[in-house]
C-alpha cells in the first residue's frame, strides 16, 4: 500500500494551459460542477430526458423537492436545461401535483417524446414539431400508481395535464416508470413499465399516446425486491460480425433494493424488440455500472441514432441516499453518455457484445459550434513511455498556489508485465486543510485484472453508518495483449467534487462512487504510485487535466 | 450507531448448563472449530463430498497443499472424515499427482460417487457395495485440463488411478471440476462439468463411470470472467403449490472473477432436469450467498432424500484468499448446510421459490446416537418478549472469569413497529486484550428490511489491504405481518473464531463473511443493542449460546 507523504513531480511533458487565475467556481464541496445537480433541494431519478433540436437544448426532469433534501412528499419533476450536457440551468419545477393534493400525490418518474406528427391531437401549426412535448409519468397516490400525461407548447417549460388522465390504471400501487419511444416498424408508440413487484418489465403500444394496448413482458436477471425504470433501445454495433445486423436493442433494468453490491442496481440484456416483445439473446445478465451510485438510467429521447443512446443515471443509492452528507442539495445525475454495442474480450476464450459506455465532454453541437460548450482545461499534465516504480511516480502539482476547480480527469493507457503480482494506486488527493488531506483509492491488480476502489475518507458520516459501503471492485480484462503477453489496459477517470466515475477499458466497465471528504474539501492533486522496484507497469501514455467553466464566456 | 462501551446484562432467563471448567479447545483465533479446515497449509474448494452408510463417516476432500499456506503447486485433495459433521478428523492427502510430475500438475477440483452396482468393473465381492468409491476430477498440467478416475479400495482413505485416464478430454485448458450424480430416469451416471471461459455448464451422461456422451450445456445469469464448480441436484419443496411436483431441481454455479459484490460467487438457478439437459423455470439469477466468503459449493453424494442436499462451500473469496492473516493453515469451509425448497414472499406482490439454507449442527445420525455428536453447549441465554431500546439493551457475559471457546450462536425472533426509521445493531465482541476489545456489526434497518454488515477490525492487515472489503449488506423480507402491519424477523447466527454465518428468515438468504481481530483476539461475547427510545423492536425470543466439543468423550 502506498501512501506517498510528499508528492514528486515528473516534469516530463508537464504544461500549462493558462496561466493561474483566479477561478469562478461554486465552493460546494459536494456539488459536482459537471455533474448536473438541482440549485437547492431533493434530486433522483433522472426523467423526461429529450433534446430540443431546433433550440439546440438538452432538457432534463427529474424526481424533485425543491424544499427537502430528503425524499419526501411533494415530489415533482424538477427542469434543468443545457446546452452543453455540461453546464446546466436550473429551471425550477415543471410538473407538480395539484396544490390540494400535494401531500398525498407524487409526479413520479417517466419519460418525454415528440409527437412531431401530432398523433396526440395536443398541437397545432403554432408549435413547432421539434417541439411537440408530450411527458408520460407515473401518478403516485397511497392507494394506486396510474400513468399520466401532460403536453407542453412551450418547448417543455410548462406542462398542461391531459383532462381524461389516466391513460393506464390497473388498480395496482406497483405499475411505475413508463418510457416510451416511436417503433418505426410498427408506426406506433411503445412504452416499457415496470410492473415493480411482480419483476415484470411491460410493453405496451398505442397510436397516438392516449389510448395503450398491452403487448407483453420480460423477466429476467437479477430481481431482488422490485424493478424499476425499464427502458428500451436501439444501438449500433461498433464491430459487427459477418453474419450479424448492424444494430441490436439493449433493455435497462433498474433493481432496488436486493442488487448483489448492496441497494439499487442498473442491469442490462441484449437482444432484439420487434415492436411487440423484447427477446434476449441470452440468458445473461449484466451490470451497467460496478460502482455503488448508478440507479434509474434513463436514454434521451430525440437524439441522432449516430450519436448512440445518449442517457443519465442517478449518482446515489437508496441504502444511504437519504443520510449521506448534504448542504441546501442532495444529489446529482451521473455525466450524460453516450452508449453503443460492441464485441469485446471478456475472457481469453469469450468474445461477447457489450454495452460501452463513453462521458459526453464533447456533443456534435458543441464540436461544430465551440460556443455552445461551456468549459475548459485549466492545467493539463502529459506523460509518456515511462516505467512507473516506487522510484518513479508521478504526480501532478497544479494546484500549490491557489485551489482547485475540483475538476480533474485522467486518461491512463499502461502495460503490465506478465506474472506480476505486484499493484499500482492512483491517488486522488484533497486540498490540505488544517493540516490535514485526505485520498480516495484505486489500486490495481493485475494478478486478478481487478480495480479496487477504496472512498474512505476522514469523514465521521462514513464511520458511523453503517450503510455505507467503503470499498468496492471492478473485473476487467486487458483490453489487449502482445507476442510476449504483455498486458495493455486503459482507463479514463474524472473526478468531480464529490463524485468518481471510472472508465475501463473505454468504457467496457464502468464505475460511478460518490464519496465525501471531510472538512468540505475538494478533490486537488491526482498521484499513481507503486512500490514495487521492478519495470513492471509502463505508462504508455497520461493526461491529467483539471477542468473547470468558461470564465463569463458563456452565451 | 451504537457502541455500548460497558455491557449490561438483562438477567431474565439467564442460566448456565454447566460450571466454568478450563475449556480444552484449540486457541489459534483464526481456526474455526466447528468449521472444516486442513490440520495444516492451504485449503480450497470441497471435493468429492460423500456420506458412508457403512460406518457412518462423512467424508470430504478438498483443494489442499499441506506444505504452502497459499495456492501453489502441488495441489492434492486433502481428506478429513467426520462422524457429525461439526468435529473433523484431518486424514492429509487422498490423491495426488504422480511424484515426477508434481510441480507440473493439479489434482483439481472433482466429486466421490458410490459404484454400489459397479457399473465400472473396478469392484469385486470384497468391497461393501456402499465403500465402492469411484473419484472424478480435473488433472491440470499447463497446457490441459482433463477429466480423471481414481477408484478406492478401502472405503476412501486412498486411491488407484485409473490406468486409462483420462476419461475426457477435449483439448481444453478450461474444462473441469466434474460433478457426478446417478440419475435414476435415464439410469446413467450424469456428469455436469464447466467449461469455464465459454460460459457454459456441460451435461454429459455414462453407463460406467468410464465412457462419457456429451449431452447439452446450459448459460444463464451472472457470467463474470469464467464458471465453476456447477452441480445439479433435486430438492424436495417444502411448501408444494396444488399444480407443483413435490421436488424441483437446482443448478448450482460458481463465477469468479467478476461477481457483482467483488470476486467469487455462487449463484443458483430453479428447473427441472431429464437426464439430458436442465431446464430453468424462469431466467432469474439467485445468489447462493450474500457474504463475501462462499464459493465453489459442492453436495454431498449418498444422502438420504429426506435430509434434502447437504453440502459445503469454501469459506473465502478469491479477492484476497491468498493475503488474509493466516498462521499454519488458511481458510475453512463453511458448515454444513442442508438444502430445501421453499414458496417465500420475496416482495408482498411475488411468492417464489427460493433455496433454503440450514446449519446441520445436528444430523439425522446424531439424533438417533446422540454419542456421534461431539460438542455441547456451554453457556446459554434465554430471553423473551421483552422491548429492545436505548434503556433496555442485551449482552451476554458468559465469560467474565475465563476465556471463551470462541463459537457463539444466536437465534433471534424480533418484531418492528410500522414506519420506524431506527435500527438496532449485534454486535459480536471479542475478549479484551491489553485493555482493547474489538466490535463485529450486524445492523438492522426496518426501513430498507436489511442487514448491514461491518466486519472492521483493527487489524491492519485489513488496512493496508485494498482487496478486503469491510462492509456488505443482505436485503431481507419480513417473515410475517400482522394486521397491524407489526413485522416479524428472524436471524440465526453463528460465529466461530473468525467466522460469521447469518441466516435470515429460516435460511431464505444467508451471508458469510470471515473476519480477523487484531492481537489474535477470538470472538467472547455478543450484545444487541438501539439508540431508540421508542418501544419500535420488541424480542419475542433470543437465545444465545456458547459452544464447544466435549471434553475427551468423542468416541
Amino acid at each position: 500500500m502506498i501512501q506517498p507523504s510528499s508528492l514528486l513531480l515528473i516534469p516530463l511533458i508537464a504544461f500549462f494551459l493558462q496561466s493561474v487565475n483566479a477561478l469562478k467556481v461554486n465552493k460546494e464541496y459536494n456539488r459536482p460542477q459537471f455533474h448536473l445537480t438541482p440549485e437547492k433541494g431533493w434530486m433522483n431519478d433522472p426523467n423526461g430526458l429529450w433534446y430540443d433540436r431546433k433550440d439546440k437544448l438538452w432538457h432534463a426532469y427529474y424526481q424533485h423537492n425543491p424544499n427537502s433534501t430528503v425524499f419526501e412528499s411533494p415530489i415533482s419533476w424538477g427542469h434543468s436545461t443545457s446546452k452543453d450536457l455540461i453546464k446546466w440551468e436550473y429551471k425550477g419545477v415543471a410538473i407538480e401535483a395539484e396544490e390540494e393534493y400535494k401531500d398525498n400525490q407524487g409526479i413520479y418518474s417517466g419519460s418525454v417524446v415528440i409527437d412531431r406528427h401530432n398523433t396526440s391531437g395536443f398541437f397545432n401549426k403554432s408549435q413547432d414539431p421539434e417541439q411537440r412535448v408530450v411527458a408520460l409519468y407515473t401518478l403516485n397516490t397511497p392507494t394506486a400508481q396510474t400513468q399520466e400525461l401532460a403536453y407542453s407548447v412551450d418547448g417543455g417549460f410548462s406542462f398542461i395535464k391531459y383532462e381524461k388522465n389516466p391513460i393506464i390504471d390497473v388498480h395496482t400501487t406497483q405499475q411505475r416508470d413508463p418510457k416510451v419511444f416511436w417503433h418505426e416498424g410498427t408506426e406506433k408508440w411503445i412504452m416499457v413499465l415496470a410492473k415493480a413487484q411482480e419483476y415484470k418489465v411491460e410493453i405496451w403500444s398505442s397510436p397516438n399516446l392516449k389510448d395503450w394496448e398491452f403487448e407483453s413482458f420480460f423477466t429476467s436477471g437479477i430481481s431482488g425486491y422490485q424493478y424499476e425504470c425499464a427502458g428500451i433501445f436501439e444501438l449500433p454495433i461498433e464491430n459487427p460480425k459477418s453474419d450479424d445486423p448492424d444494430t441490436k436493442w439493449v433493455l435497462v433494468l433498474a433493481v432496488n433494493p436486493g442488487a448483489p453490491m448492496g441497494g439499487s442496481v442498473n442491469q442490462y440484456f441484449i437482444g432484439d424488440f420487434d415492436g411487440k416483445a423484447f427477446y434476449a439473446n441470452d440468458h445473461v445478465t449484466r451490470i451497467q455500472d460496478y460502482g455503488k451510485d448508478y440507479y434509474a438510467f434513463q436514454s434521451f429521447e430525440n437524439t441522432d441514432s449516430e450519436d448512440g443512446a445518449i442517457g443519465l443515471a442517478w449518482a446515489s443509492n437508496w441504502q444511504y441516499a437519504i443520510v449521506v452528507p448534504a448542504t441546501n442539495h442532495r444529489h446529482s445525475q451521473s455525466l450524460a453518455r453516450k452508449h453503443t454495442l460492441k464485441y469485446v474480450n471478456v475472457n481469453p476464450e469469450n468474445n461477447q457484445l457489450v454495452l460501452v459506455q463513453t462521458p459526453v465532454l464533447e456533443t456534435k453541437e458543441t464540436k461544430k459550434n465551440s460556443s455552445l460548450k461551456s468549459w475548459e482545461v485549466i492545467n493539463q499534465y502529459d506523460l509518456e513511455d515511462t516505467n512507473l516504480t516506487s522510484e518513479t511516480f508521478v504526480a501532478t502539482d497544479f494546484n500549490s498556489e491557489r485551489n482547485s476547480s475540483g475538476v480533474l480527469d485522467f486518461n491512463l493507457t499502461f502495460t503490465v508485465a506478465p506474472e506480476s503480482a505486484d499493484y499500482f494506486v492512483i491517488n486522488i488527493n484533497s486540498q490540505i486543510v488544517q493540516g490535514t488531506q485526505e485520498t480516495i483509492q484505486a489500486t490495481f491488480d493485475p494478478q486478478q485484472t481487478t480495480w479496487f476502489i477504496d472512498r474512505s475518507t476522514q469523514n465521521d458520516f462514513q464511520r458511523k453508518t453503517p450503510y455505507y459501503q467503503e470499498r468496492s471492485s471492478v473485473y476487467h480484462q486487458y483490453a489487449s495483449k502482445d507476442d510476449d503477453d504483455i498486458k495493455t489496459y486503459h482507463v479514463y477517470g474524472i473526478v468531480d467534487r464529490n463524485i468518481l466515475e471510472l472508465y475501463f477499458n473505454n468504457g467496457e466497465m464502468t464505475a460511478t462512487n460518490t464519496f465525501f471528504f471531510s472538512q468540505n474539501k475538494i478533490p486537488s492533486s491526482i498521484s499513481i504510485a507503486t512500490d514495487t522496484e521492478e519495470e513492471v507497469f509502463t505508462i504508455e501514455s497520461l493526461t491529467i487535466r483539471e477542468l473547470g467553466f468558461k470564465c463569463g464566456c458563456e452565451k
